[in-house]
């Protein structure tokens, strides 16, 4: 199943609009590249919709939003619907100010999003309408566990179920839900948190699996168990002296050399 | 003769004044600073004219623009022409949307350029006042190749004579030419196109070779000689489990390393 | 003393705000991951006040500031004043141009900042009202060096004192004063000067020194030697081939690996 998610990416080479943040857009572009997609990054909204018509998905993440970013969000985003292209919100950040709990709010109200994906605090904002984020990071308190994967999971697919989409919620334990089933994922190394954009890494190379695969819940689930995979094919290589820097280059290096094959094999996951 | 043109850029050092997309913008200064030359971002409008004025050259790459860096654009573009300064054009996506294409046009209409450097894909949109570009890459069916190189060489001429400039179009064989004569160059990898921005940085450096040398033509060839040879020393070290983020960095490291004499051995060219 | 500094930051893992420029801000973001810190970027006014209220700490970085950029840096660093958190400013370019001076000036002027950290060039822009600089780098007539260190410690001293700030003065030797002391640091290799963007990491990882230490003098030194020896460290491992954009990942790295009693051991500093 998941190795032709995979597959299906570098065969049709999907071309993914990104309005994404400046602090992690470069690995974003080449985690997109590595997986055998194509990036354009493109946040003035006098170019949004034209340039999201030429794309195959939008990718849309907050983590740098401002006034003028927000405008070409909105202006790409139904653009993109109304081409019935796929499309993600990475909602960076939702709960630590409320113009980012307000944007992904109104983002999720104007746009039938196809995903949305992010850590259990920001997700948790968007369901509840406030929310207290650590910064980008999810407060301790939120994230699931063993001990609570159970309503964890009921949560994803109640969330998922209201909003009509898949919700990926992603951390020690990931979770990928489109309301009637919920993939729970076993991938990564907690190591990963210690570089900055694994997480808008994953929501690029997402946007890309949802648009050549089939199946949005299958390709989303596909993403999270590949990200995942990267990083630990990638600590595996780590040698004495390497740290989060390298770290970053092995885990792009991954994805780029992941077959289908592999990620099929490595893929850790239960579906409840 | 590229031996000069590496070897003056590391002897005079410019300074290079670059308004560019914030993708690519740490591997562009790096590969600057790889080349013995000085980067400087600014693409405040407010201070643009100012900041060029302190620099040797400038290089605008519409990568990632937006209204306020465009107006930075055209005030540093008429400074730097009024100061005699080398500037350089990297129309990325041109033809991808209406913004990008007007304001390429626009910068060439206004501003006399030393250098146009894109794919042909770009370059066509410019030479013909439209086109229809895959995001920021090149069209396949526009790909500069053994069977259509003597009318891609004779359209790269005639462009360049109507310009008055050199136009440096990139791709598996590249064409660098300043009307009269035609470098074509066989350096490089298809690998690179994996990577995120390796055109992006072609122009960084070219900008700081045209400024340091004294032929803008020549200067132009040896930089996308510098450019492919990176690459192709780069892919020798890779190792098993590497991919595009590592051979992003040894590009990079190559381009630190690569001597005046390295440059004039591992150059491939012909003129046409 | 610099292990407990360190350690500190481990422990406390303090959340700092970042107003940085585009292009070095992902590594900045990595750095400050790496000493065991987190950062945020936010950099829009609408919500800067509100995200810098849930940090610990807020480094102000110039080095691509616009329009829009500089009203962010002033709502929250008004904000973190009021909430008496450590704030830094780098800033990037003073000299180079007017905005960037007057910007600086109306910061210093507006905020009480707890360090200002930046290259000899840009230290006597702040102290005289005007300069000029080598674009983002030093010129090197203003060079610190060993035949001019009395009157640069003076002059680190006196602006220090006048500030009411410690001063951090970063080149080939460093300065670090609050008016009283100042230590003389030696750490540090000159080729990260081929590098971009390790002034800008420093400034990320001092904030976060700073935050988590009881002793801003200390902290702020403590933190240049880390990022020194993290150059040195860094630069041992480099192999034939290696170039800067290897160096970049190990110094990251190398601040990632680096305990408190390594940095204690490593330290190389004097106090006059």
């Amino acid at each position: 199943m998941f190795k032709e998610c995979l597959d299906s990416v570098k065969e049709n080479s999907p071309l993914i609009h990104n309005i994404t943040n400046y602090v992690t857009v470069n690995d974003v572009a080449n985690a997109i590249l590595a997986v055998g997609a194509s990036p354009i990054m493109a946040d003035e909204k006098k170019e949004a919709a034209e340039i999201t018509s030429i794309c195959n998905g939008l990718n849309i993440n907050i983590g740098t939003l401002n006034r003028n970013t927000i405008r070409a969000m909105l202006a790409a985003g139904k653009k993109a619907q109304s081409l019935n292209h796929k499309i993600l919100l990475d909602p960076v950040g939702a709960g630590a100010s409320t113009l980012r709990t307000k944007t992904a709010l109104a983002l999720i109200s104007k746009i039938k999003f196809d995903v949305i994906r992010g850590n259990i605090s920001e997700i948790k904002t968007l369901a509840t309408g406030s929310g207290k984020t650590k910064g980008v990071d999810a407060n301790i308190e939120d994230a699931v566990s063993e001990s609570n994967l159970e309503s964890a999971v009921a949560f994803a697919k109640n969330f998922a179920e209201k909003q009509n989409c898949v919700v990926a919620i992603t951390g020690a334990i990931d979770l990928v839900s489109d309301g009637k089933k919920c993939f729970v994922i076993r991938n990564g190394k907690p190591q990963m948190g210690r570089i900055t954009g694994t997480g808008c890494q994953l929501s690029g190379i997402m946007t890309a699996f949802i648009c050549a695969g089939k199946n949005t819940l299958e390709s989303s689930a596909a993403a999270v168990c590949a990200m995942g995979l990267a990083g630990e094919i990638a600590w595996q290589k780590m040698q004495e002296g390497d740290g989060n820097s390298t770290y970053r280059n092995r885990i792009i290096d991954a994805l780029f050399n992941m077959t289908g094959t592999e990620l099929e094999a490595g893929a850790k996951y239960e579906i409840r």
